[in-house]
């Protein structure tokens, strides 16, 4: 990466930490083996892969045999929703997969505010008898909301437990997507209140296209990918050794450094956010103001093109985003702008700023004056 | 890697070609972005992608929008199954990926002769009126045995062109999982008369949990991961850039040297043969004694006890297989060794020996010698 780069699009990809490429090194060429082949250099293999699914494991306080692997978020989140038969409850703000995977099925898509929370009690109201999956970002891509994850718990667990003395037994289970949040939250499965969580490596400075699925014992889920038999049945194909041991590497440090890199994060998002809002008093901020992941800040510029923008601070060095990623590529709106009722003049002078592993107090300062400038010179453009 | 060790089982897991992993290593920590954010770095990230699957299609004679990236062989057969609904015809020697998608549907399986050759013939016989795909591996991964692709497309062509003079329009697909061919077969997709093809990287000196599956243009398939509409909405999740520019090289490498490589493991493979037979004259050896694999040689030792030669050649620093990896994990016999009717005590003294880059002459040579030894001792063992 150009060292003159400021990245200010951490949500978007991570860039892989040079450790957790040490702790996958050894993997490619040289303890290569298939984790299933009997011999003891394949034996340490599949020891070293176990390892690291305990690590994974343990950091979320679960049991390794209760994690299945996957490519990424994207299939996890489509494993999760396999086995449900019923319906299925999910805020409007959700990501592209969990809304298509909810699709897919008779589905209740719950409104979230305009700070883009969602209340366990719009979740209580969406509930049927007939729900068997509530599914609820841990936090918003896009605005960096936190939701309130374990009131939705107690709102379910007083659902089940109704159902339980009308001897109703239709299963009703909790998702959550953790993967913007596992840097800043805890992640404890039981002190969530979740029985299935998804977890991305390639957001946590781990290795790209690898995932995982944590889901408690008493879920039922539906293999997608039958075969070989591996991950107990629930995804075959040969185990991705060095993908899985990058990942509890990146867990570890990310979860290690939590508390440092959240305080820094939150120190130099608000001195950002103070400079662009002392600058622009037009400026619109998104995103609870208070439950918000520490890296992120959501702001909207009215009456200016959030495209321009992109490209007027691109040409200055800063990488930015409009909208979530894969949004932007099809040049469409933002699908969690119009669910918290930005309007359409707001909405598409929206940036989104993340801040991560790569954000000094430096370049947050040098990104924030370019930006104050390149705004500056967009507003007297269309004002003039 | 050990040096001393010789390793046997190319079939099961191939070590990371070190040129594969200097041009993944670009887009592990430096060019990290996500190819559908909206800046140029992220721009150079997605063409550096798409010209990644250009090679591939090329080297397959395909168009690149034909494939579509996968985690792997697993995902990919999968994938190909996913969008039919009639009756599928497919070997019973197949890998247990291509037997657990078929058994999901409506299928017969389909005997091979007692060399793990399937006939067009037999494929003929077992089509119905119904059958919208055949399956057949391009060479079989315990055996070796390379099978007659183009016939069976010839075959399938007939029944295209029948039903067409009906006015029945039931389509009809042949899929084949060329994963274990690459290396040493032309897997031009028109030559062999295909419409769909797995390819897997991990069989070839690439990244491990990087796969492809390439359809023509006019096959019909169901995603079975939905979400932000990645692959042409064929397969969701972020690109899996690293892996597939690496699978490119791995691919190009291998094609590169196909002729070289086939001729020099036919040629150590035949040694290793003929050592090995003429030591013990009660050796049978399996798959086809003229179309096979270069780099394979399966063959029994009738009363011996495989588990244990594996122990006893791995206590020598020689590196075996008994059946294929996932099987032997399980501690079953062999589906593909029952199939083609080996006795059970013939069986069950088999092992798989998969030569590959890491062979040479010399330890080619050392591994023939070792298992001469051991087995001897082992028969000793059990005449006694």
């Amino acid at each position: 990466m150009n060292e003159d780069l400021i990245y200010l699009d951490h949500a978007a990809a991570t860039p892989l930490d040079r450790r957790v490429l040490v702790a996958m090194q050894p993997y490619f060429s040289e303890q290569f083996y298939n984790p299933s082949s009997p011999y003891a250099p394949a034996i340490v293999v599949r020891r070293a892969y176990e390892e690291a699914k305990h690590v994974l494991a343990r950091h979320i306080g679960a049991k390794s045999d209760e994690l299945v692997m996957t490519a990424g978020a994207t299939e996890s989140i489509n494993l999760a929703f396999s086995g449900i038969e019923g319906h299925i409850v999910v805020p409007n703000i959700e990501h592209h997969a969990v809304l298509a995977a909810a699709r897919a099925h008779d589905c209740t898509l719950v409104e979230a505010d305009s700070r883009g929370f969602v209340s366990a009690d719009s979740i209580k109201a969406a509930l049927r008898p007939t729900t068997q999956l509530v599914s609820v970002a841990i936090a918003n891509n896009e605005l960096g909301t936190i939701q309130p994850l374990r009131d939705i718990a107690q709102v379910i667990k007083f659902e089940r437990e109704a159902r339980l003395l009308r001897g109703d037994i239709t299963p009703l289970y909790f998702h959550t997507d953790a993967s913007q949040g596992v840097g800043q939250i805890d992640i404890n499965v039981a002190r969530l209140g979740v029985d299935l969580l998804t977890l991305n490596a390639g957001k946590i400075y781990g290795p790209k296209q690898v995932g995982l699925l944590w889901a408690a014992s008493h879920v039922r889920l539906m293999p997608q990918i039958v075969g070989g038999g591996q991950e107990r049945g629930l995804r075959s194909g040969t185990e991705n050794v060095a993908g899985t041991i990058g990942f509890a590497k990146a867990l570890s440090l990310v979860i290690e450094h939590r508390k440092y890199e959240s305080d820094r994060l939150t120190s130099l998002r608000d001195g950002l956010q103070h400079k662009l809002t002392a600058a622009f008093t037009e400026a619109i901020m998104s995103g609870h103001p208070k439950h918000r992941l520490a890296g992120h800040l959501h702001i909207s510029f009215p009456q200016l093109d959030a495209e321009r923008l992109v490209f007027a601070l691109e040409n200055r060095q800063v990488l930015v985003a409009t909208g979530s990623a894969c949004a932007a590529n099809k040049g469409t709106r933002s699908h969690v702008l119009t669910a918290i009722g930005l309007a359409p003049e707001i909405a598409d002078g929206s940036l989104r700023l993340t801040l991560g592993h790569l954000s000094t107090e430096e370049n947050i300062a040098r990104a924030g004056d370019i930006i104050v400038e390149e705004i500056t010179r967009e507003y007297a453009r269309v004002k003039r």
